[in-house]
C-alpha cells in the first residue's frame, strides 16, 4: 500500500546522517558527560560539539544553549522558570491565544499559584497585535510569551514586531519556535527574543532532543531538579545520543533548509488550492504566504476530521485531525476557536504536514483520494445538506 | 591500552538486544504515539508493551508507570508532584541524609515556596533509621522520601520497614530506587511505596530512558506541562526509541538480574578486600553485605580522589570520585558527611561501580595498578606522613 506521511507537525522521520551520527552513543560509546575518564571526556566533547551546531542554527552562543527532554520541557522550562525566578517584577505573564498548550498550560499553573495571565487574541488568520502585546505589558510582567508558529494553522507570528515594541520594557519575551527553528532561517537576534524553543524531531531529529535558548543575563529557574548539568538549568544525565542527534539536524537544516523550504512551499501551495478546487465548503485556516513551508490546514463542512483521518490512513495517507498534544478533555482546538473558526468546523480539520520526502506524486494521490472519501462521509452526515 | 569500565553508577553501555529493538523506531518507524494513522498506531503500541514489561520488572500495573525523561526528572516528578497536590496535608517533607540531590534539591525548592523538610540522618553505614523516619511523619507531612539505595556507597536501606512503620499514617512514600530496579528484585508491593523512581541506564537500558511509578490513587501534579499523554501525568511526545529501550531492558533484567547479581557480587568483595589488603589506610564506606552488587566505595587517606581517578583512566580503568550528580559548587559529597566520613577523607573518595562485563581479570587489574599508583600520590601528598 502507499505510505504517504504527511504528518511531519507531530514528528519527522530520523534523517540517516543523524542516525549514523548517534549510533556510536548507543553501543560502543557509553560514557557519562560528568565522568572525567575517557569514556566521560569523549561524551563531553559530543555534547558540547552538538551545543554548538545546535547554537549556530539560531544565531545564539553555545553556552545559552540548555538541552532538555521535548518540546514541552523547554515551554515549560521557559514559562514557569522565567516567572519563578522574576522575584522583582511580580507575576504578571502574556501570552496569546495560539499559544502550543505546553505554554497555555505552564502559565495557568503560575496562576494558580498566584500569578495573573493575559491572553492576546489573534486576527482571523491568526494573527497576533504586536500593539496588543505592548498594551497588555504592566510594570510587573515578568514574561512574553508568543508563540513564532502555530503547530496548528502554520501562520508565522510578527515575533520581531513584537519585541520591538516592548524591547524598552524590559520584560524577557519567549518565543516557542519549536514548529520555526530549523524548518526556515531565524536567528535570536534579529527575533529579539530572550528565550527560545526548539525540537529536533521537527526537524529530522530525534525524539528526546530538544532545547531553550536563554539569552545571556536571562534569569531562569530550573524545572528538572539535581546535579548542575547544563550549567544548573538543567539537571539530570545528558541524553547524548538524543543531543548528538539534534547537532547533525541542526547541522543539516543549516546547510538545507532554505532548499528545503522552496521545494516544499509549492507542494504546499498546491495541496492548498488543489482541495479548494476539488472540495466546495472547505476553509484553509491560517494565512496564505505567512504560513510554514509544510503547513496545510483544512476543515472541511459536515466531515469529522477524525473519521477523515482514519478514512485516509486507511488509504496510506497519514495525516493529523489536530495539534497531537491537543487535549482530548478539551472541546476541540482553542487555537481554532481563537481565530474565530466556528465551533462545527473546529472538530472538521484536517492537519497535512509535508516534509522533505513529500513528493508531487504524493499531493496528487491526496487529492484523487479526498473528494470521494468527503462524498461518503458527507453522505452519511446529518449535517450535510449540500 | 586496556578499558576497564568501572562506572556503572554513572551509566551503562546499551545492551546490544536493547539497540536492536530501538533501532526501527529511529529509523523506518517515526510515528507520534498520539497520531491516529498507522506509524501513529504502531508507535502507541510499542509505548504500551514497553509499559508492561516495565511495570512488570517491579510488579506493578502498567498504567501505574509514567515515562520521563532521566531518573532526576522521575525524583523531581515525585517530590514536587506529590507535595504540590496534596493540598489537604499540608507541606513537610521528610527526607534522608543520603538522598540523591535530585530529591535534596526538589524538596529545597518547595521548602524556598513554603514547604517544611526534615532530613533524616544516617548511621555510620549509611543506614536510616525506620523509627526515626516514623518520629518524624507528622499530621501535615505530605511526603516520606527514602533512596533505596545510594548511588555513592551502596548502602541499601530498610524501605519496606519504613513503609510498615508509616503505613498507617496514611503519607505517601517515595524511594528513588535508581540504582537498585532492574539491578536487584524488588516490588512495589513488597517495598510498600507509592511512588518508585527507575532508570533503564542503570541497567543497559538508554540515557533518556526513566520512569515514575504512581501507585494507582496517588496523587500527583505534573512537572512538563502541555499535552496529555502518560494519562496527564507527563507531557510531551513519548520518547518512542527511548522507551522501547527501557522495555528491552526491563524485560531482559527481569530475567537475568539474579545471575548478573550472583556474578558481580564476589567479584565486588574480590575488590573490597583486595584494595584493603594491598593498601594500608583505606576505608570502603557503606555497609558491608546489603550493598548494590556492584559498589565498592573508598576513600584512600591523603590521596586526592580526583587525581587518583586521572590516574587511572590513564592506565584504562575507568572509575569515578563520586556521584557524576554532583554538585561542584558543594564541599565534597553531603552523603559522606551524613554518615561521619572525616572531612579528610570526603575529598579522597574513589568509587567503584561494576557491570555485567566485569571480569575477574579485570578486578585483579585494577588491584595491580591502584598500589603504585596510591604510592606516588602519597609521596607528593603533604597529608601524608605513612
Amino acid at each position: 500500500m502507499t505510505a504517504i506521511y504527511l504528518d511531519n507537525a507531530a514528528g519527522t522521520r530520523v534523517h540517516e546522517d543523524v542516525f549514523a551520527a548517534m549510533k556510536p552513543w548507543l553501543t560502543t560509546r557509553y560514557g557519562n558527560p560528568s565522568s572525567i575518564h575517557t569514556f566521560g571526556i569523549e561524551a563531553r566533547r559530543a555534547v558540547e560539539e552538538a551545543r554548538e551546531k545546535t547554537a549556530a542554527l539560531i544565531g545564539a552562543k553555545p553556552e545559552e544553549i540548555v538541552f532538555t527532554s521535548c518540546g514541552s520541557e523547554a515551554n515549560t522550562l521557559a514559562v514557569q522558570g522565567a516567572v519563578l525566578s522574576s522575584s522583582a517584577r511580580g507575576r504578571h505573564i502574556v501570552i496569546s491565544a495560539v499559544e502550543h498548550l505546553s505554554v497555555v498550560k505552564a502559565a495557568r499553573t503560575l496562576e494558580r499559584a498566584g500569578a495573573e495571565v493575559t491572553v492576546i487574541g489573534a486576527d482571523s488568520r491568526g494573527f497576533v497585535d504586536p500593539d496588543a502585546v505592548a498594551d497588555a505589558v504592566r510594570d510587573d510582567t515578568a514574561l512574553v510569551s508568543i508563540i513564532h508558529a502555530s503547530n496548528e494553522i502554520g501562520t508565522i507570528e510578527p515575533v520581531a514586531e513584537i519585541a520591538a515594541v516592548i524591547r524598552d520594557r524590559g520584560v524577557p519575551l519567549h518565543t516557542d519556535a519549536i514548529q520555526t527553528a530549523g524548518t526556515i532561517p531565524l536567528t535570536v537576534n534579529e527575533l529579539g527574543v530572550d528565550l527560545l524553543s526548539l525540537a529536533g524531531n521537527m526537524f529530522y531529529g530525534p525524539m528526546g532532543s530538544a532545547a531553550l535558548y536563554v539569552r545571556k543575563g536571562t534569569k531562569l529557574a530550573s524545572l528538572v531538579q539535581g546535579g548542575v548539568q547544563e550549567r544548573g538549568r538543567r539537571a539530570g544525565t545528558e541524553n547524548v545520543p538524543a543531543i548528538v542527534g539534534l547537532g547533525v539536524a541542526a547541522e543539516l537544516a543549516a546547510r538545507d533548509m532554505v532548499e528545503r523550504a522552496e521545494r516544499m512551499t509549492p507542494l504546499r501551495d498546491r495541496l492548498m488550492t488543489g482541495i479548494e478546487e476539488r472540495i466546495p465548503h472547505v476553509i484553509i485556516s491560517g494565512d496564505r504566504t505567512r504560513r510554514l513551508p509544510g503547513n496545510v490546514h483544512t476543515a472541511v463542512h459536515a466531515v469529522e476530521g477524525e473519521s477523515m483521518v482514519y478514512r485516509l490512513a486507511g488509504r496510506g495517507i497519514m495525516a493529523a485531525s489536530g495539534s497531537s498534544c491537543a487535549d482530548k478533555t478539551l472541546k476541540g482546538s482553542q487555537v481554532l476557536a481563537a481565530i474565530g473558526v466556528e465551533p462545527a468546523l473546529i472538530n472538521a480539520s484536517v492537519l497535512f504536514t509535508l516534509g522533505i520526502d513529500t513528493t508531487t506524486e504524493d499531493i496528487d494521490t491526496v487529492l484523487d483520494e479526498l473528494p470521494p472519501i468527503v462524498e461518503k462521509l458527507r453522505a452519511m452526515s446529518p449535517l450535510w445538506d449540500g
